[in-house]
């Protein structure tokens, strides 16, 4: 199983989230490219502590958007977005190129990630992205997602992940947030089900139906101490019961 | 003889130069990578002109400054100067190989250009960024320069650049602007002082004596119609004169 | 009758548009605020030159989007879209006050003016925006508009404005663009059709008929040199049948 | 005695101090207004909060670079400064007349501020902003410094603030950062040291003299718990010894 986690994204002389504790759990890490997040100082430091790790570097892509953190939906058109993302992806690869590695996958971040889930021109955008720059590259993604149809469809590897600390509807989606169940805090019940889907590729649902989950990755956060411990307890828990932790790509 | 100059400087809805006529005049085209100008569809787009007609792409780097036009002193530290170059590097590497090709060369834009030229830390920032790039890359700056000197100590390749529109002090240096002499304007003469440069790698100094201009490359410009007109005179004039026009890189 | 038109829409070394002459036919000036286009010193020479020649200053609010000029749809959530207004019709109204004028009212720009003829939360947060700013400050939009409704609502003015060069349906909506007859490119007819609203409050639609186009000021193009001699044909005709051309606000 | 901080620096998601905290302890809050750090959502919050407490509220504008928080240097020409500091102006002004209340002076941010200590030109557009503004705002500014005395041949009030946890020189001016001596992280100390200051009107340099220390603030940060923790025995101290707290302005 691989253990995701979204990484430098703070900006200037802001920070967010503790990039050196997750750097310690995940196997993959997907680094803020300087549009929703992140700058160039941090991803060269965070590409850095990822290959000393032998953790797999992703370029984790966003609108262009810092005021609003790359959360807003922005009705980018298919070529201006497709060629952002490329900016990105590039950016990226010259840290990885410094710390004698690669960009191993390609994750959208924040509205964009939920864009491609569901939206055809801007899923198609980042398939495009990938296909120019390097077809071998995996794309990160929502079992299910227009962005895995249309990249499969286009001969790309698509990556199902999940949400230890997310609740599931019965038909496999997420709990949307505010509606009862989207959000597990408890670390012992998220790392148990950071547990099922990695040995059962299966989630308890919100109504107690155990429903396939058959995810490549699971998401951890680490955005606040709260999390941090919780992504702990997942990877403790899973290395416990023998669970082998290793990038996808 | 090399031709180079400044492409790809828009940014979003506002244009800048005649992109179109410049790639059909020079052999080495310096595409500004979105920190000072530029954006990701217009590199995508210069970068494949050039590619088709075998003109070089090298990284225009500028400062992060948009509104300043990357024209205004920054006082960047030392790494995040290397940072942000790489950044802007790898930006520009992404849309080159979407256009199988490369990126060929660096050069610094407008204040930074300047502060290379004698200012030791950024000068400095600039070669760490392309040593640990790319070392094989050549840098592209004013002979005699702080640049072209650490550039050659850290042994990289660095290449000098005339202007064949701007006034030459005895001592080899460009007149300062807004001094008398600063500026050629008729394209005749900026025409026949390129041609010298190419063919006796001299220069007619302010006061009239011939003075080494030891350059690999000749700057043009393309801000207006009429600087597009000189460039074609000069290009024109190189090639009737039996110069053979190619890329230094 | 009131005649508007955009200014003020460079950045920085980037400029769009003829500031100058819009200024000489326009009775009101959409300033742009530095959001999706426009800068300080733009907006202090905007200001200063439309003061010196009664033209009534507007706040020209955009989305928070250089790269998109304000065109691309943001999803801003309202708190977020009221306060980026709020800061927006601030900055222009110190430029207003340093031209002893002050700022007349307000239109949105691009994406945000579209999305505010329809969307009830972004139209809702322009509406409070001025509410806690100045509700004596009318509001520029299309008639009929989910913001013009929102307006009066809350107790504000909503002032209806006229395309003279886009084609109009029998219901009195405009003809999207792309679809035949959307764009009225003849500088004589765009005159006619102006002067027909100016007069009789009535435009020809794209079928023929007749219909009510109440409006209280025409907005005028000014991106192109053609445009620009449409907008002078217009004020010519107007002028010469004796329509009083005055600021609404 | 006044006793300022800077407020509002954080930019989007990201934050940066403790507002709330700061807000119940001066009497003078510097808020960001969105060159260097801050947003307009936080601008109206802590406007708001401000007001609400009696607080007076500064423009603390700087220059426009979130990347570097407004701590490089920049060569900005006159004119861009000046205009780039109206519109910070009348952006923070915006929010205050949303709070019932006014921008009560300037005070320049970081790199900006360091400028406005000894460089003309710089001084000079922030004078020439308040001036065109609104001659009646005060200056924030260290006692002596060259923004101090264009403000003052200008007619405007400069009012000089200290610190009283940066270690003095004999001559009265600071102990550059990285020389010994440059910080007081002791809280008691930065106590009595703003007991002096306030009461006495002196400050022990490094060298054991007493100097004089002619200001009208003292300057507290809020950027880490610690300095909060200092802040607050400041403000205790000085109640405890009877010192009346009110603003300046």
């Amino acid at each position: 199983m691989d253990l995701n986690a979204d990484l430098g994204e703070g900006f200037g002389i802001w920070r967010l989230g503790d990039d050196e504790a997750l750097l310690n759990l995940v196997t993959s890490a997907n680094v803020a490219c300087g549009f929703h997040g992140g700058d160039a100082p941090t991803m060269r430091r965070v590409c850095a502590g990822a290959a000393r790790r032998g953790v797999a570097v992703g370029a984790q892509v966003g609108y262009r958007d810092l005021a609003g953190f790359g959360r807003r939906h922005i009705a980018y058109d298919f070529a201006e977005l497709r060629d952002e993302v490329t900016y990105q992806l590039g950016a990226l690869a010259a840290f990885c190129r410094l710390a004698r590695t690669e960009v191993r996958y390609l994750k959208p971040h924040g509205a964009l990630y939920h864009a491609a889930s569901t939206q055809e021109a801007q899923a198609a955008a980042l398939v495009s992205a990938v296909c120019d720059y390097d077809p071998e590259l995996p794309v990160l993604c929502a079992p299910g997602s227009m962005l895995a149809q249309l990249a499969v469809g286009a001969g790309l590897r698509a990556v199902a992940e999940g949400f230890a600390d997310r609740g599931y509807l019965p038909n496999g989606t997420l709990v949307p947030r505010g509606a009862p169940g989207a959000l597990i805090t408890d670390p012992e019940q998220v790392a148990t089900r950071a547990l099922r889907m990695a040995t059962e590729r299966t989630v308890v649902a919100v109504d107690g139906t155990v429903v396939p989950c058959p995810v490549e990755s699971i998401c951890l956060h680490g955005d606040t101490h709260h999390a941090v411990a919780a992504a702990e307890l997942v990877r403790a828990t899973l290395i416990d019961a023998g669970v082998p932790l290793a990038p996808f790509a």
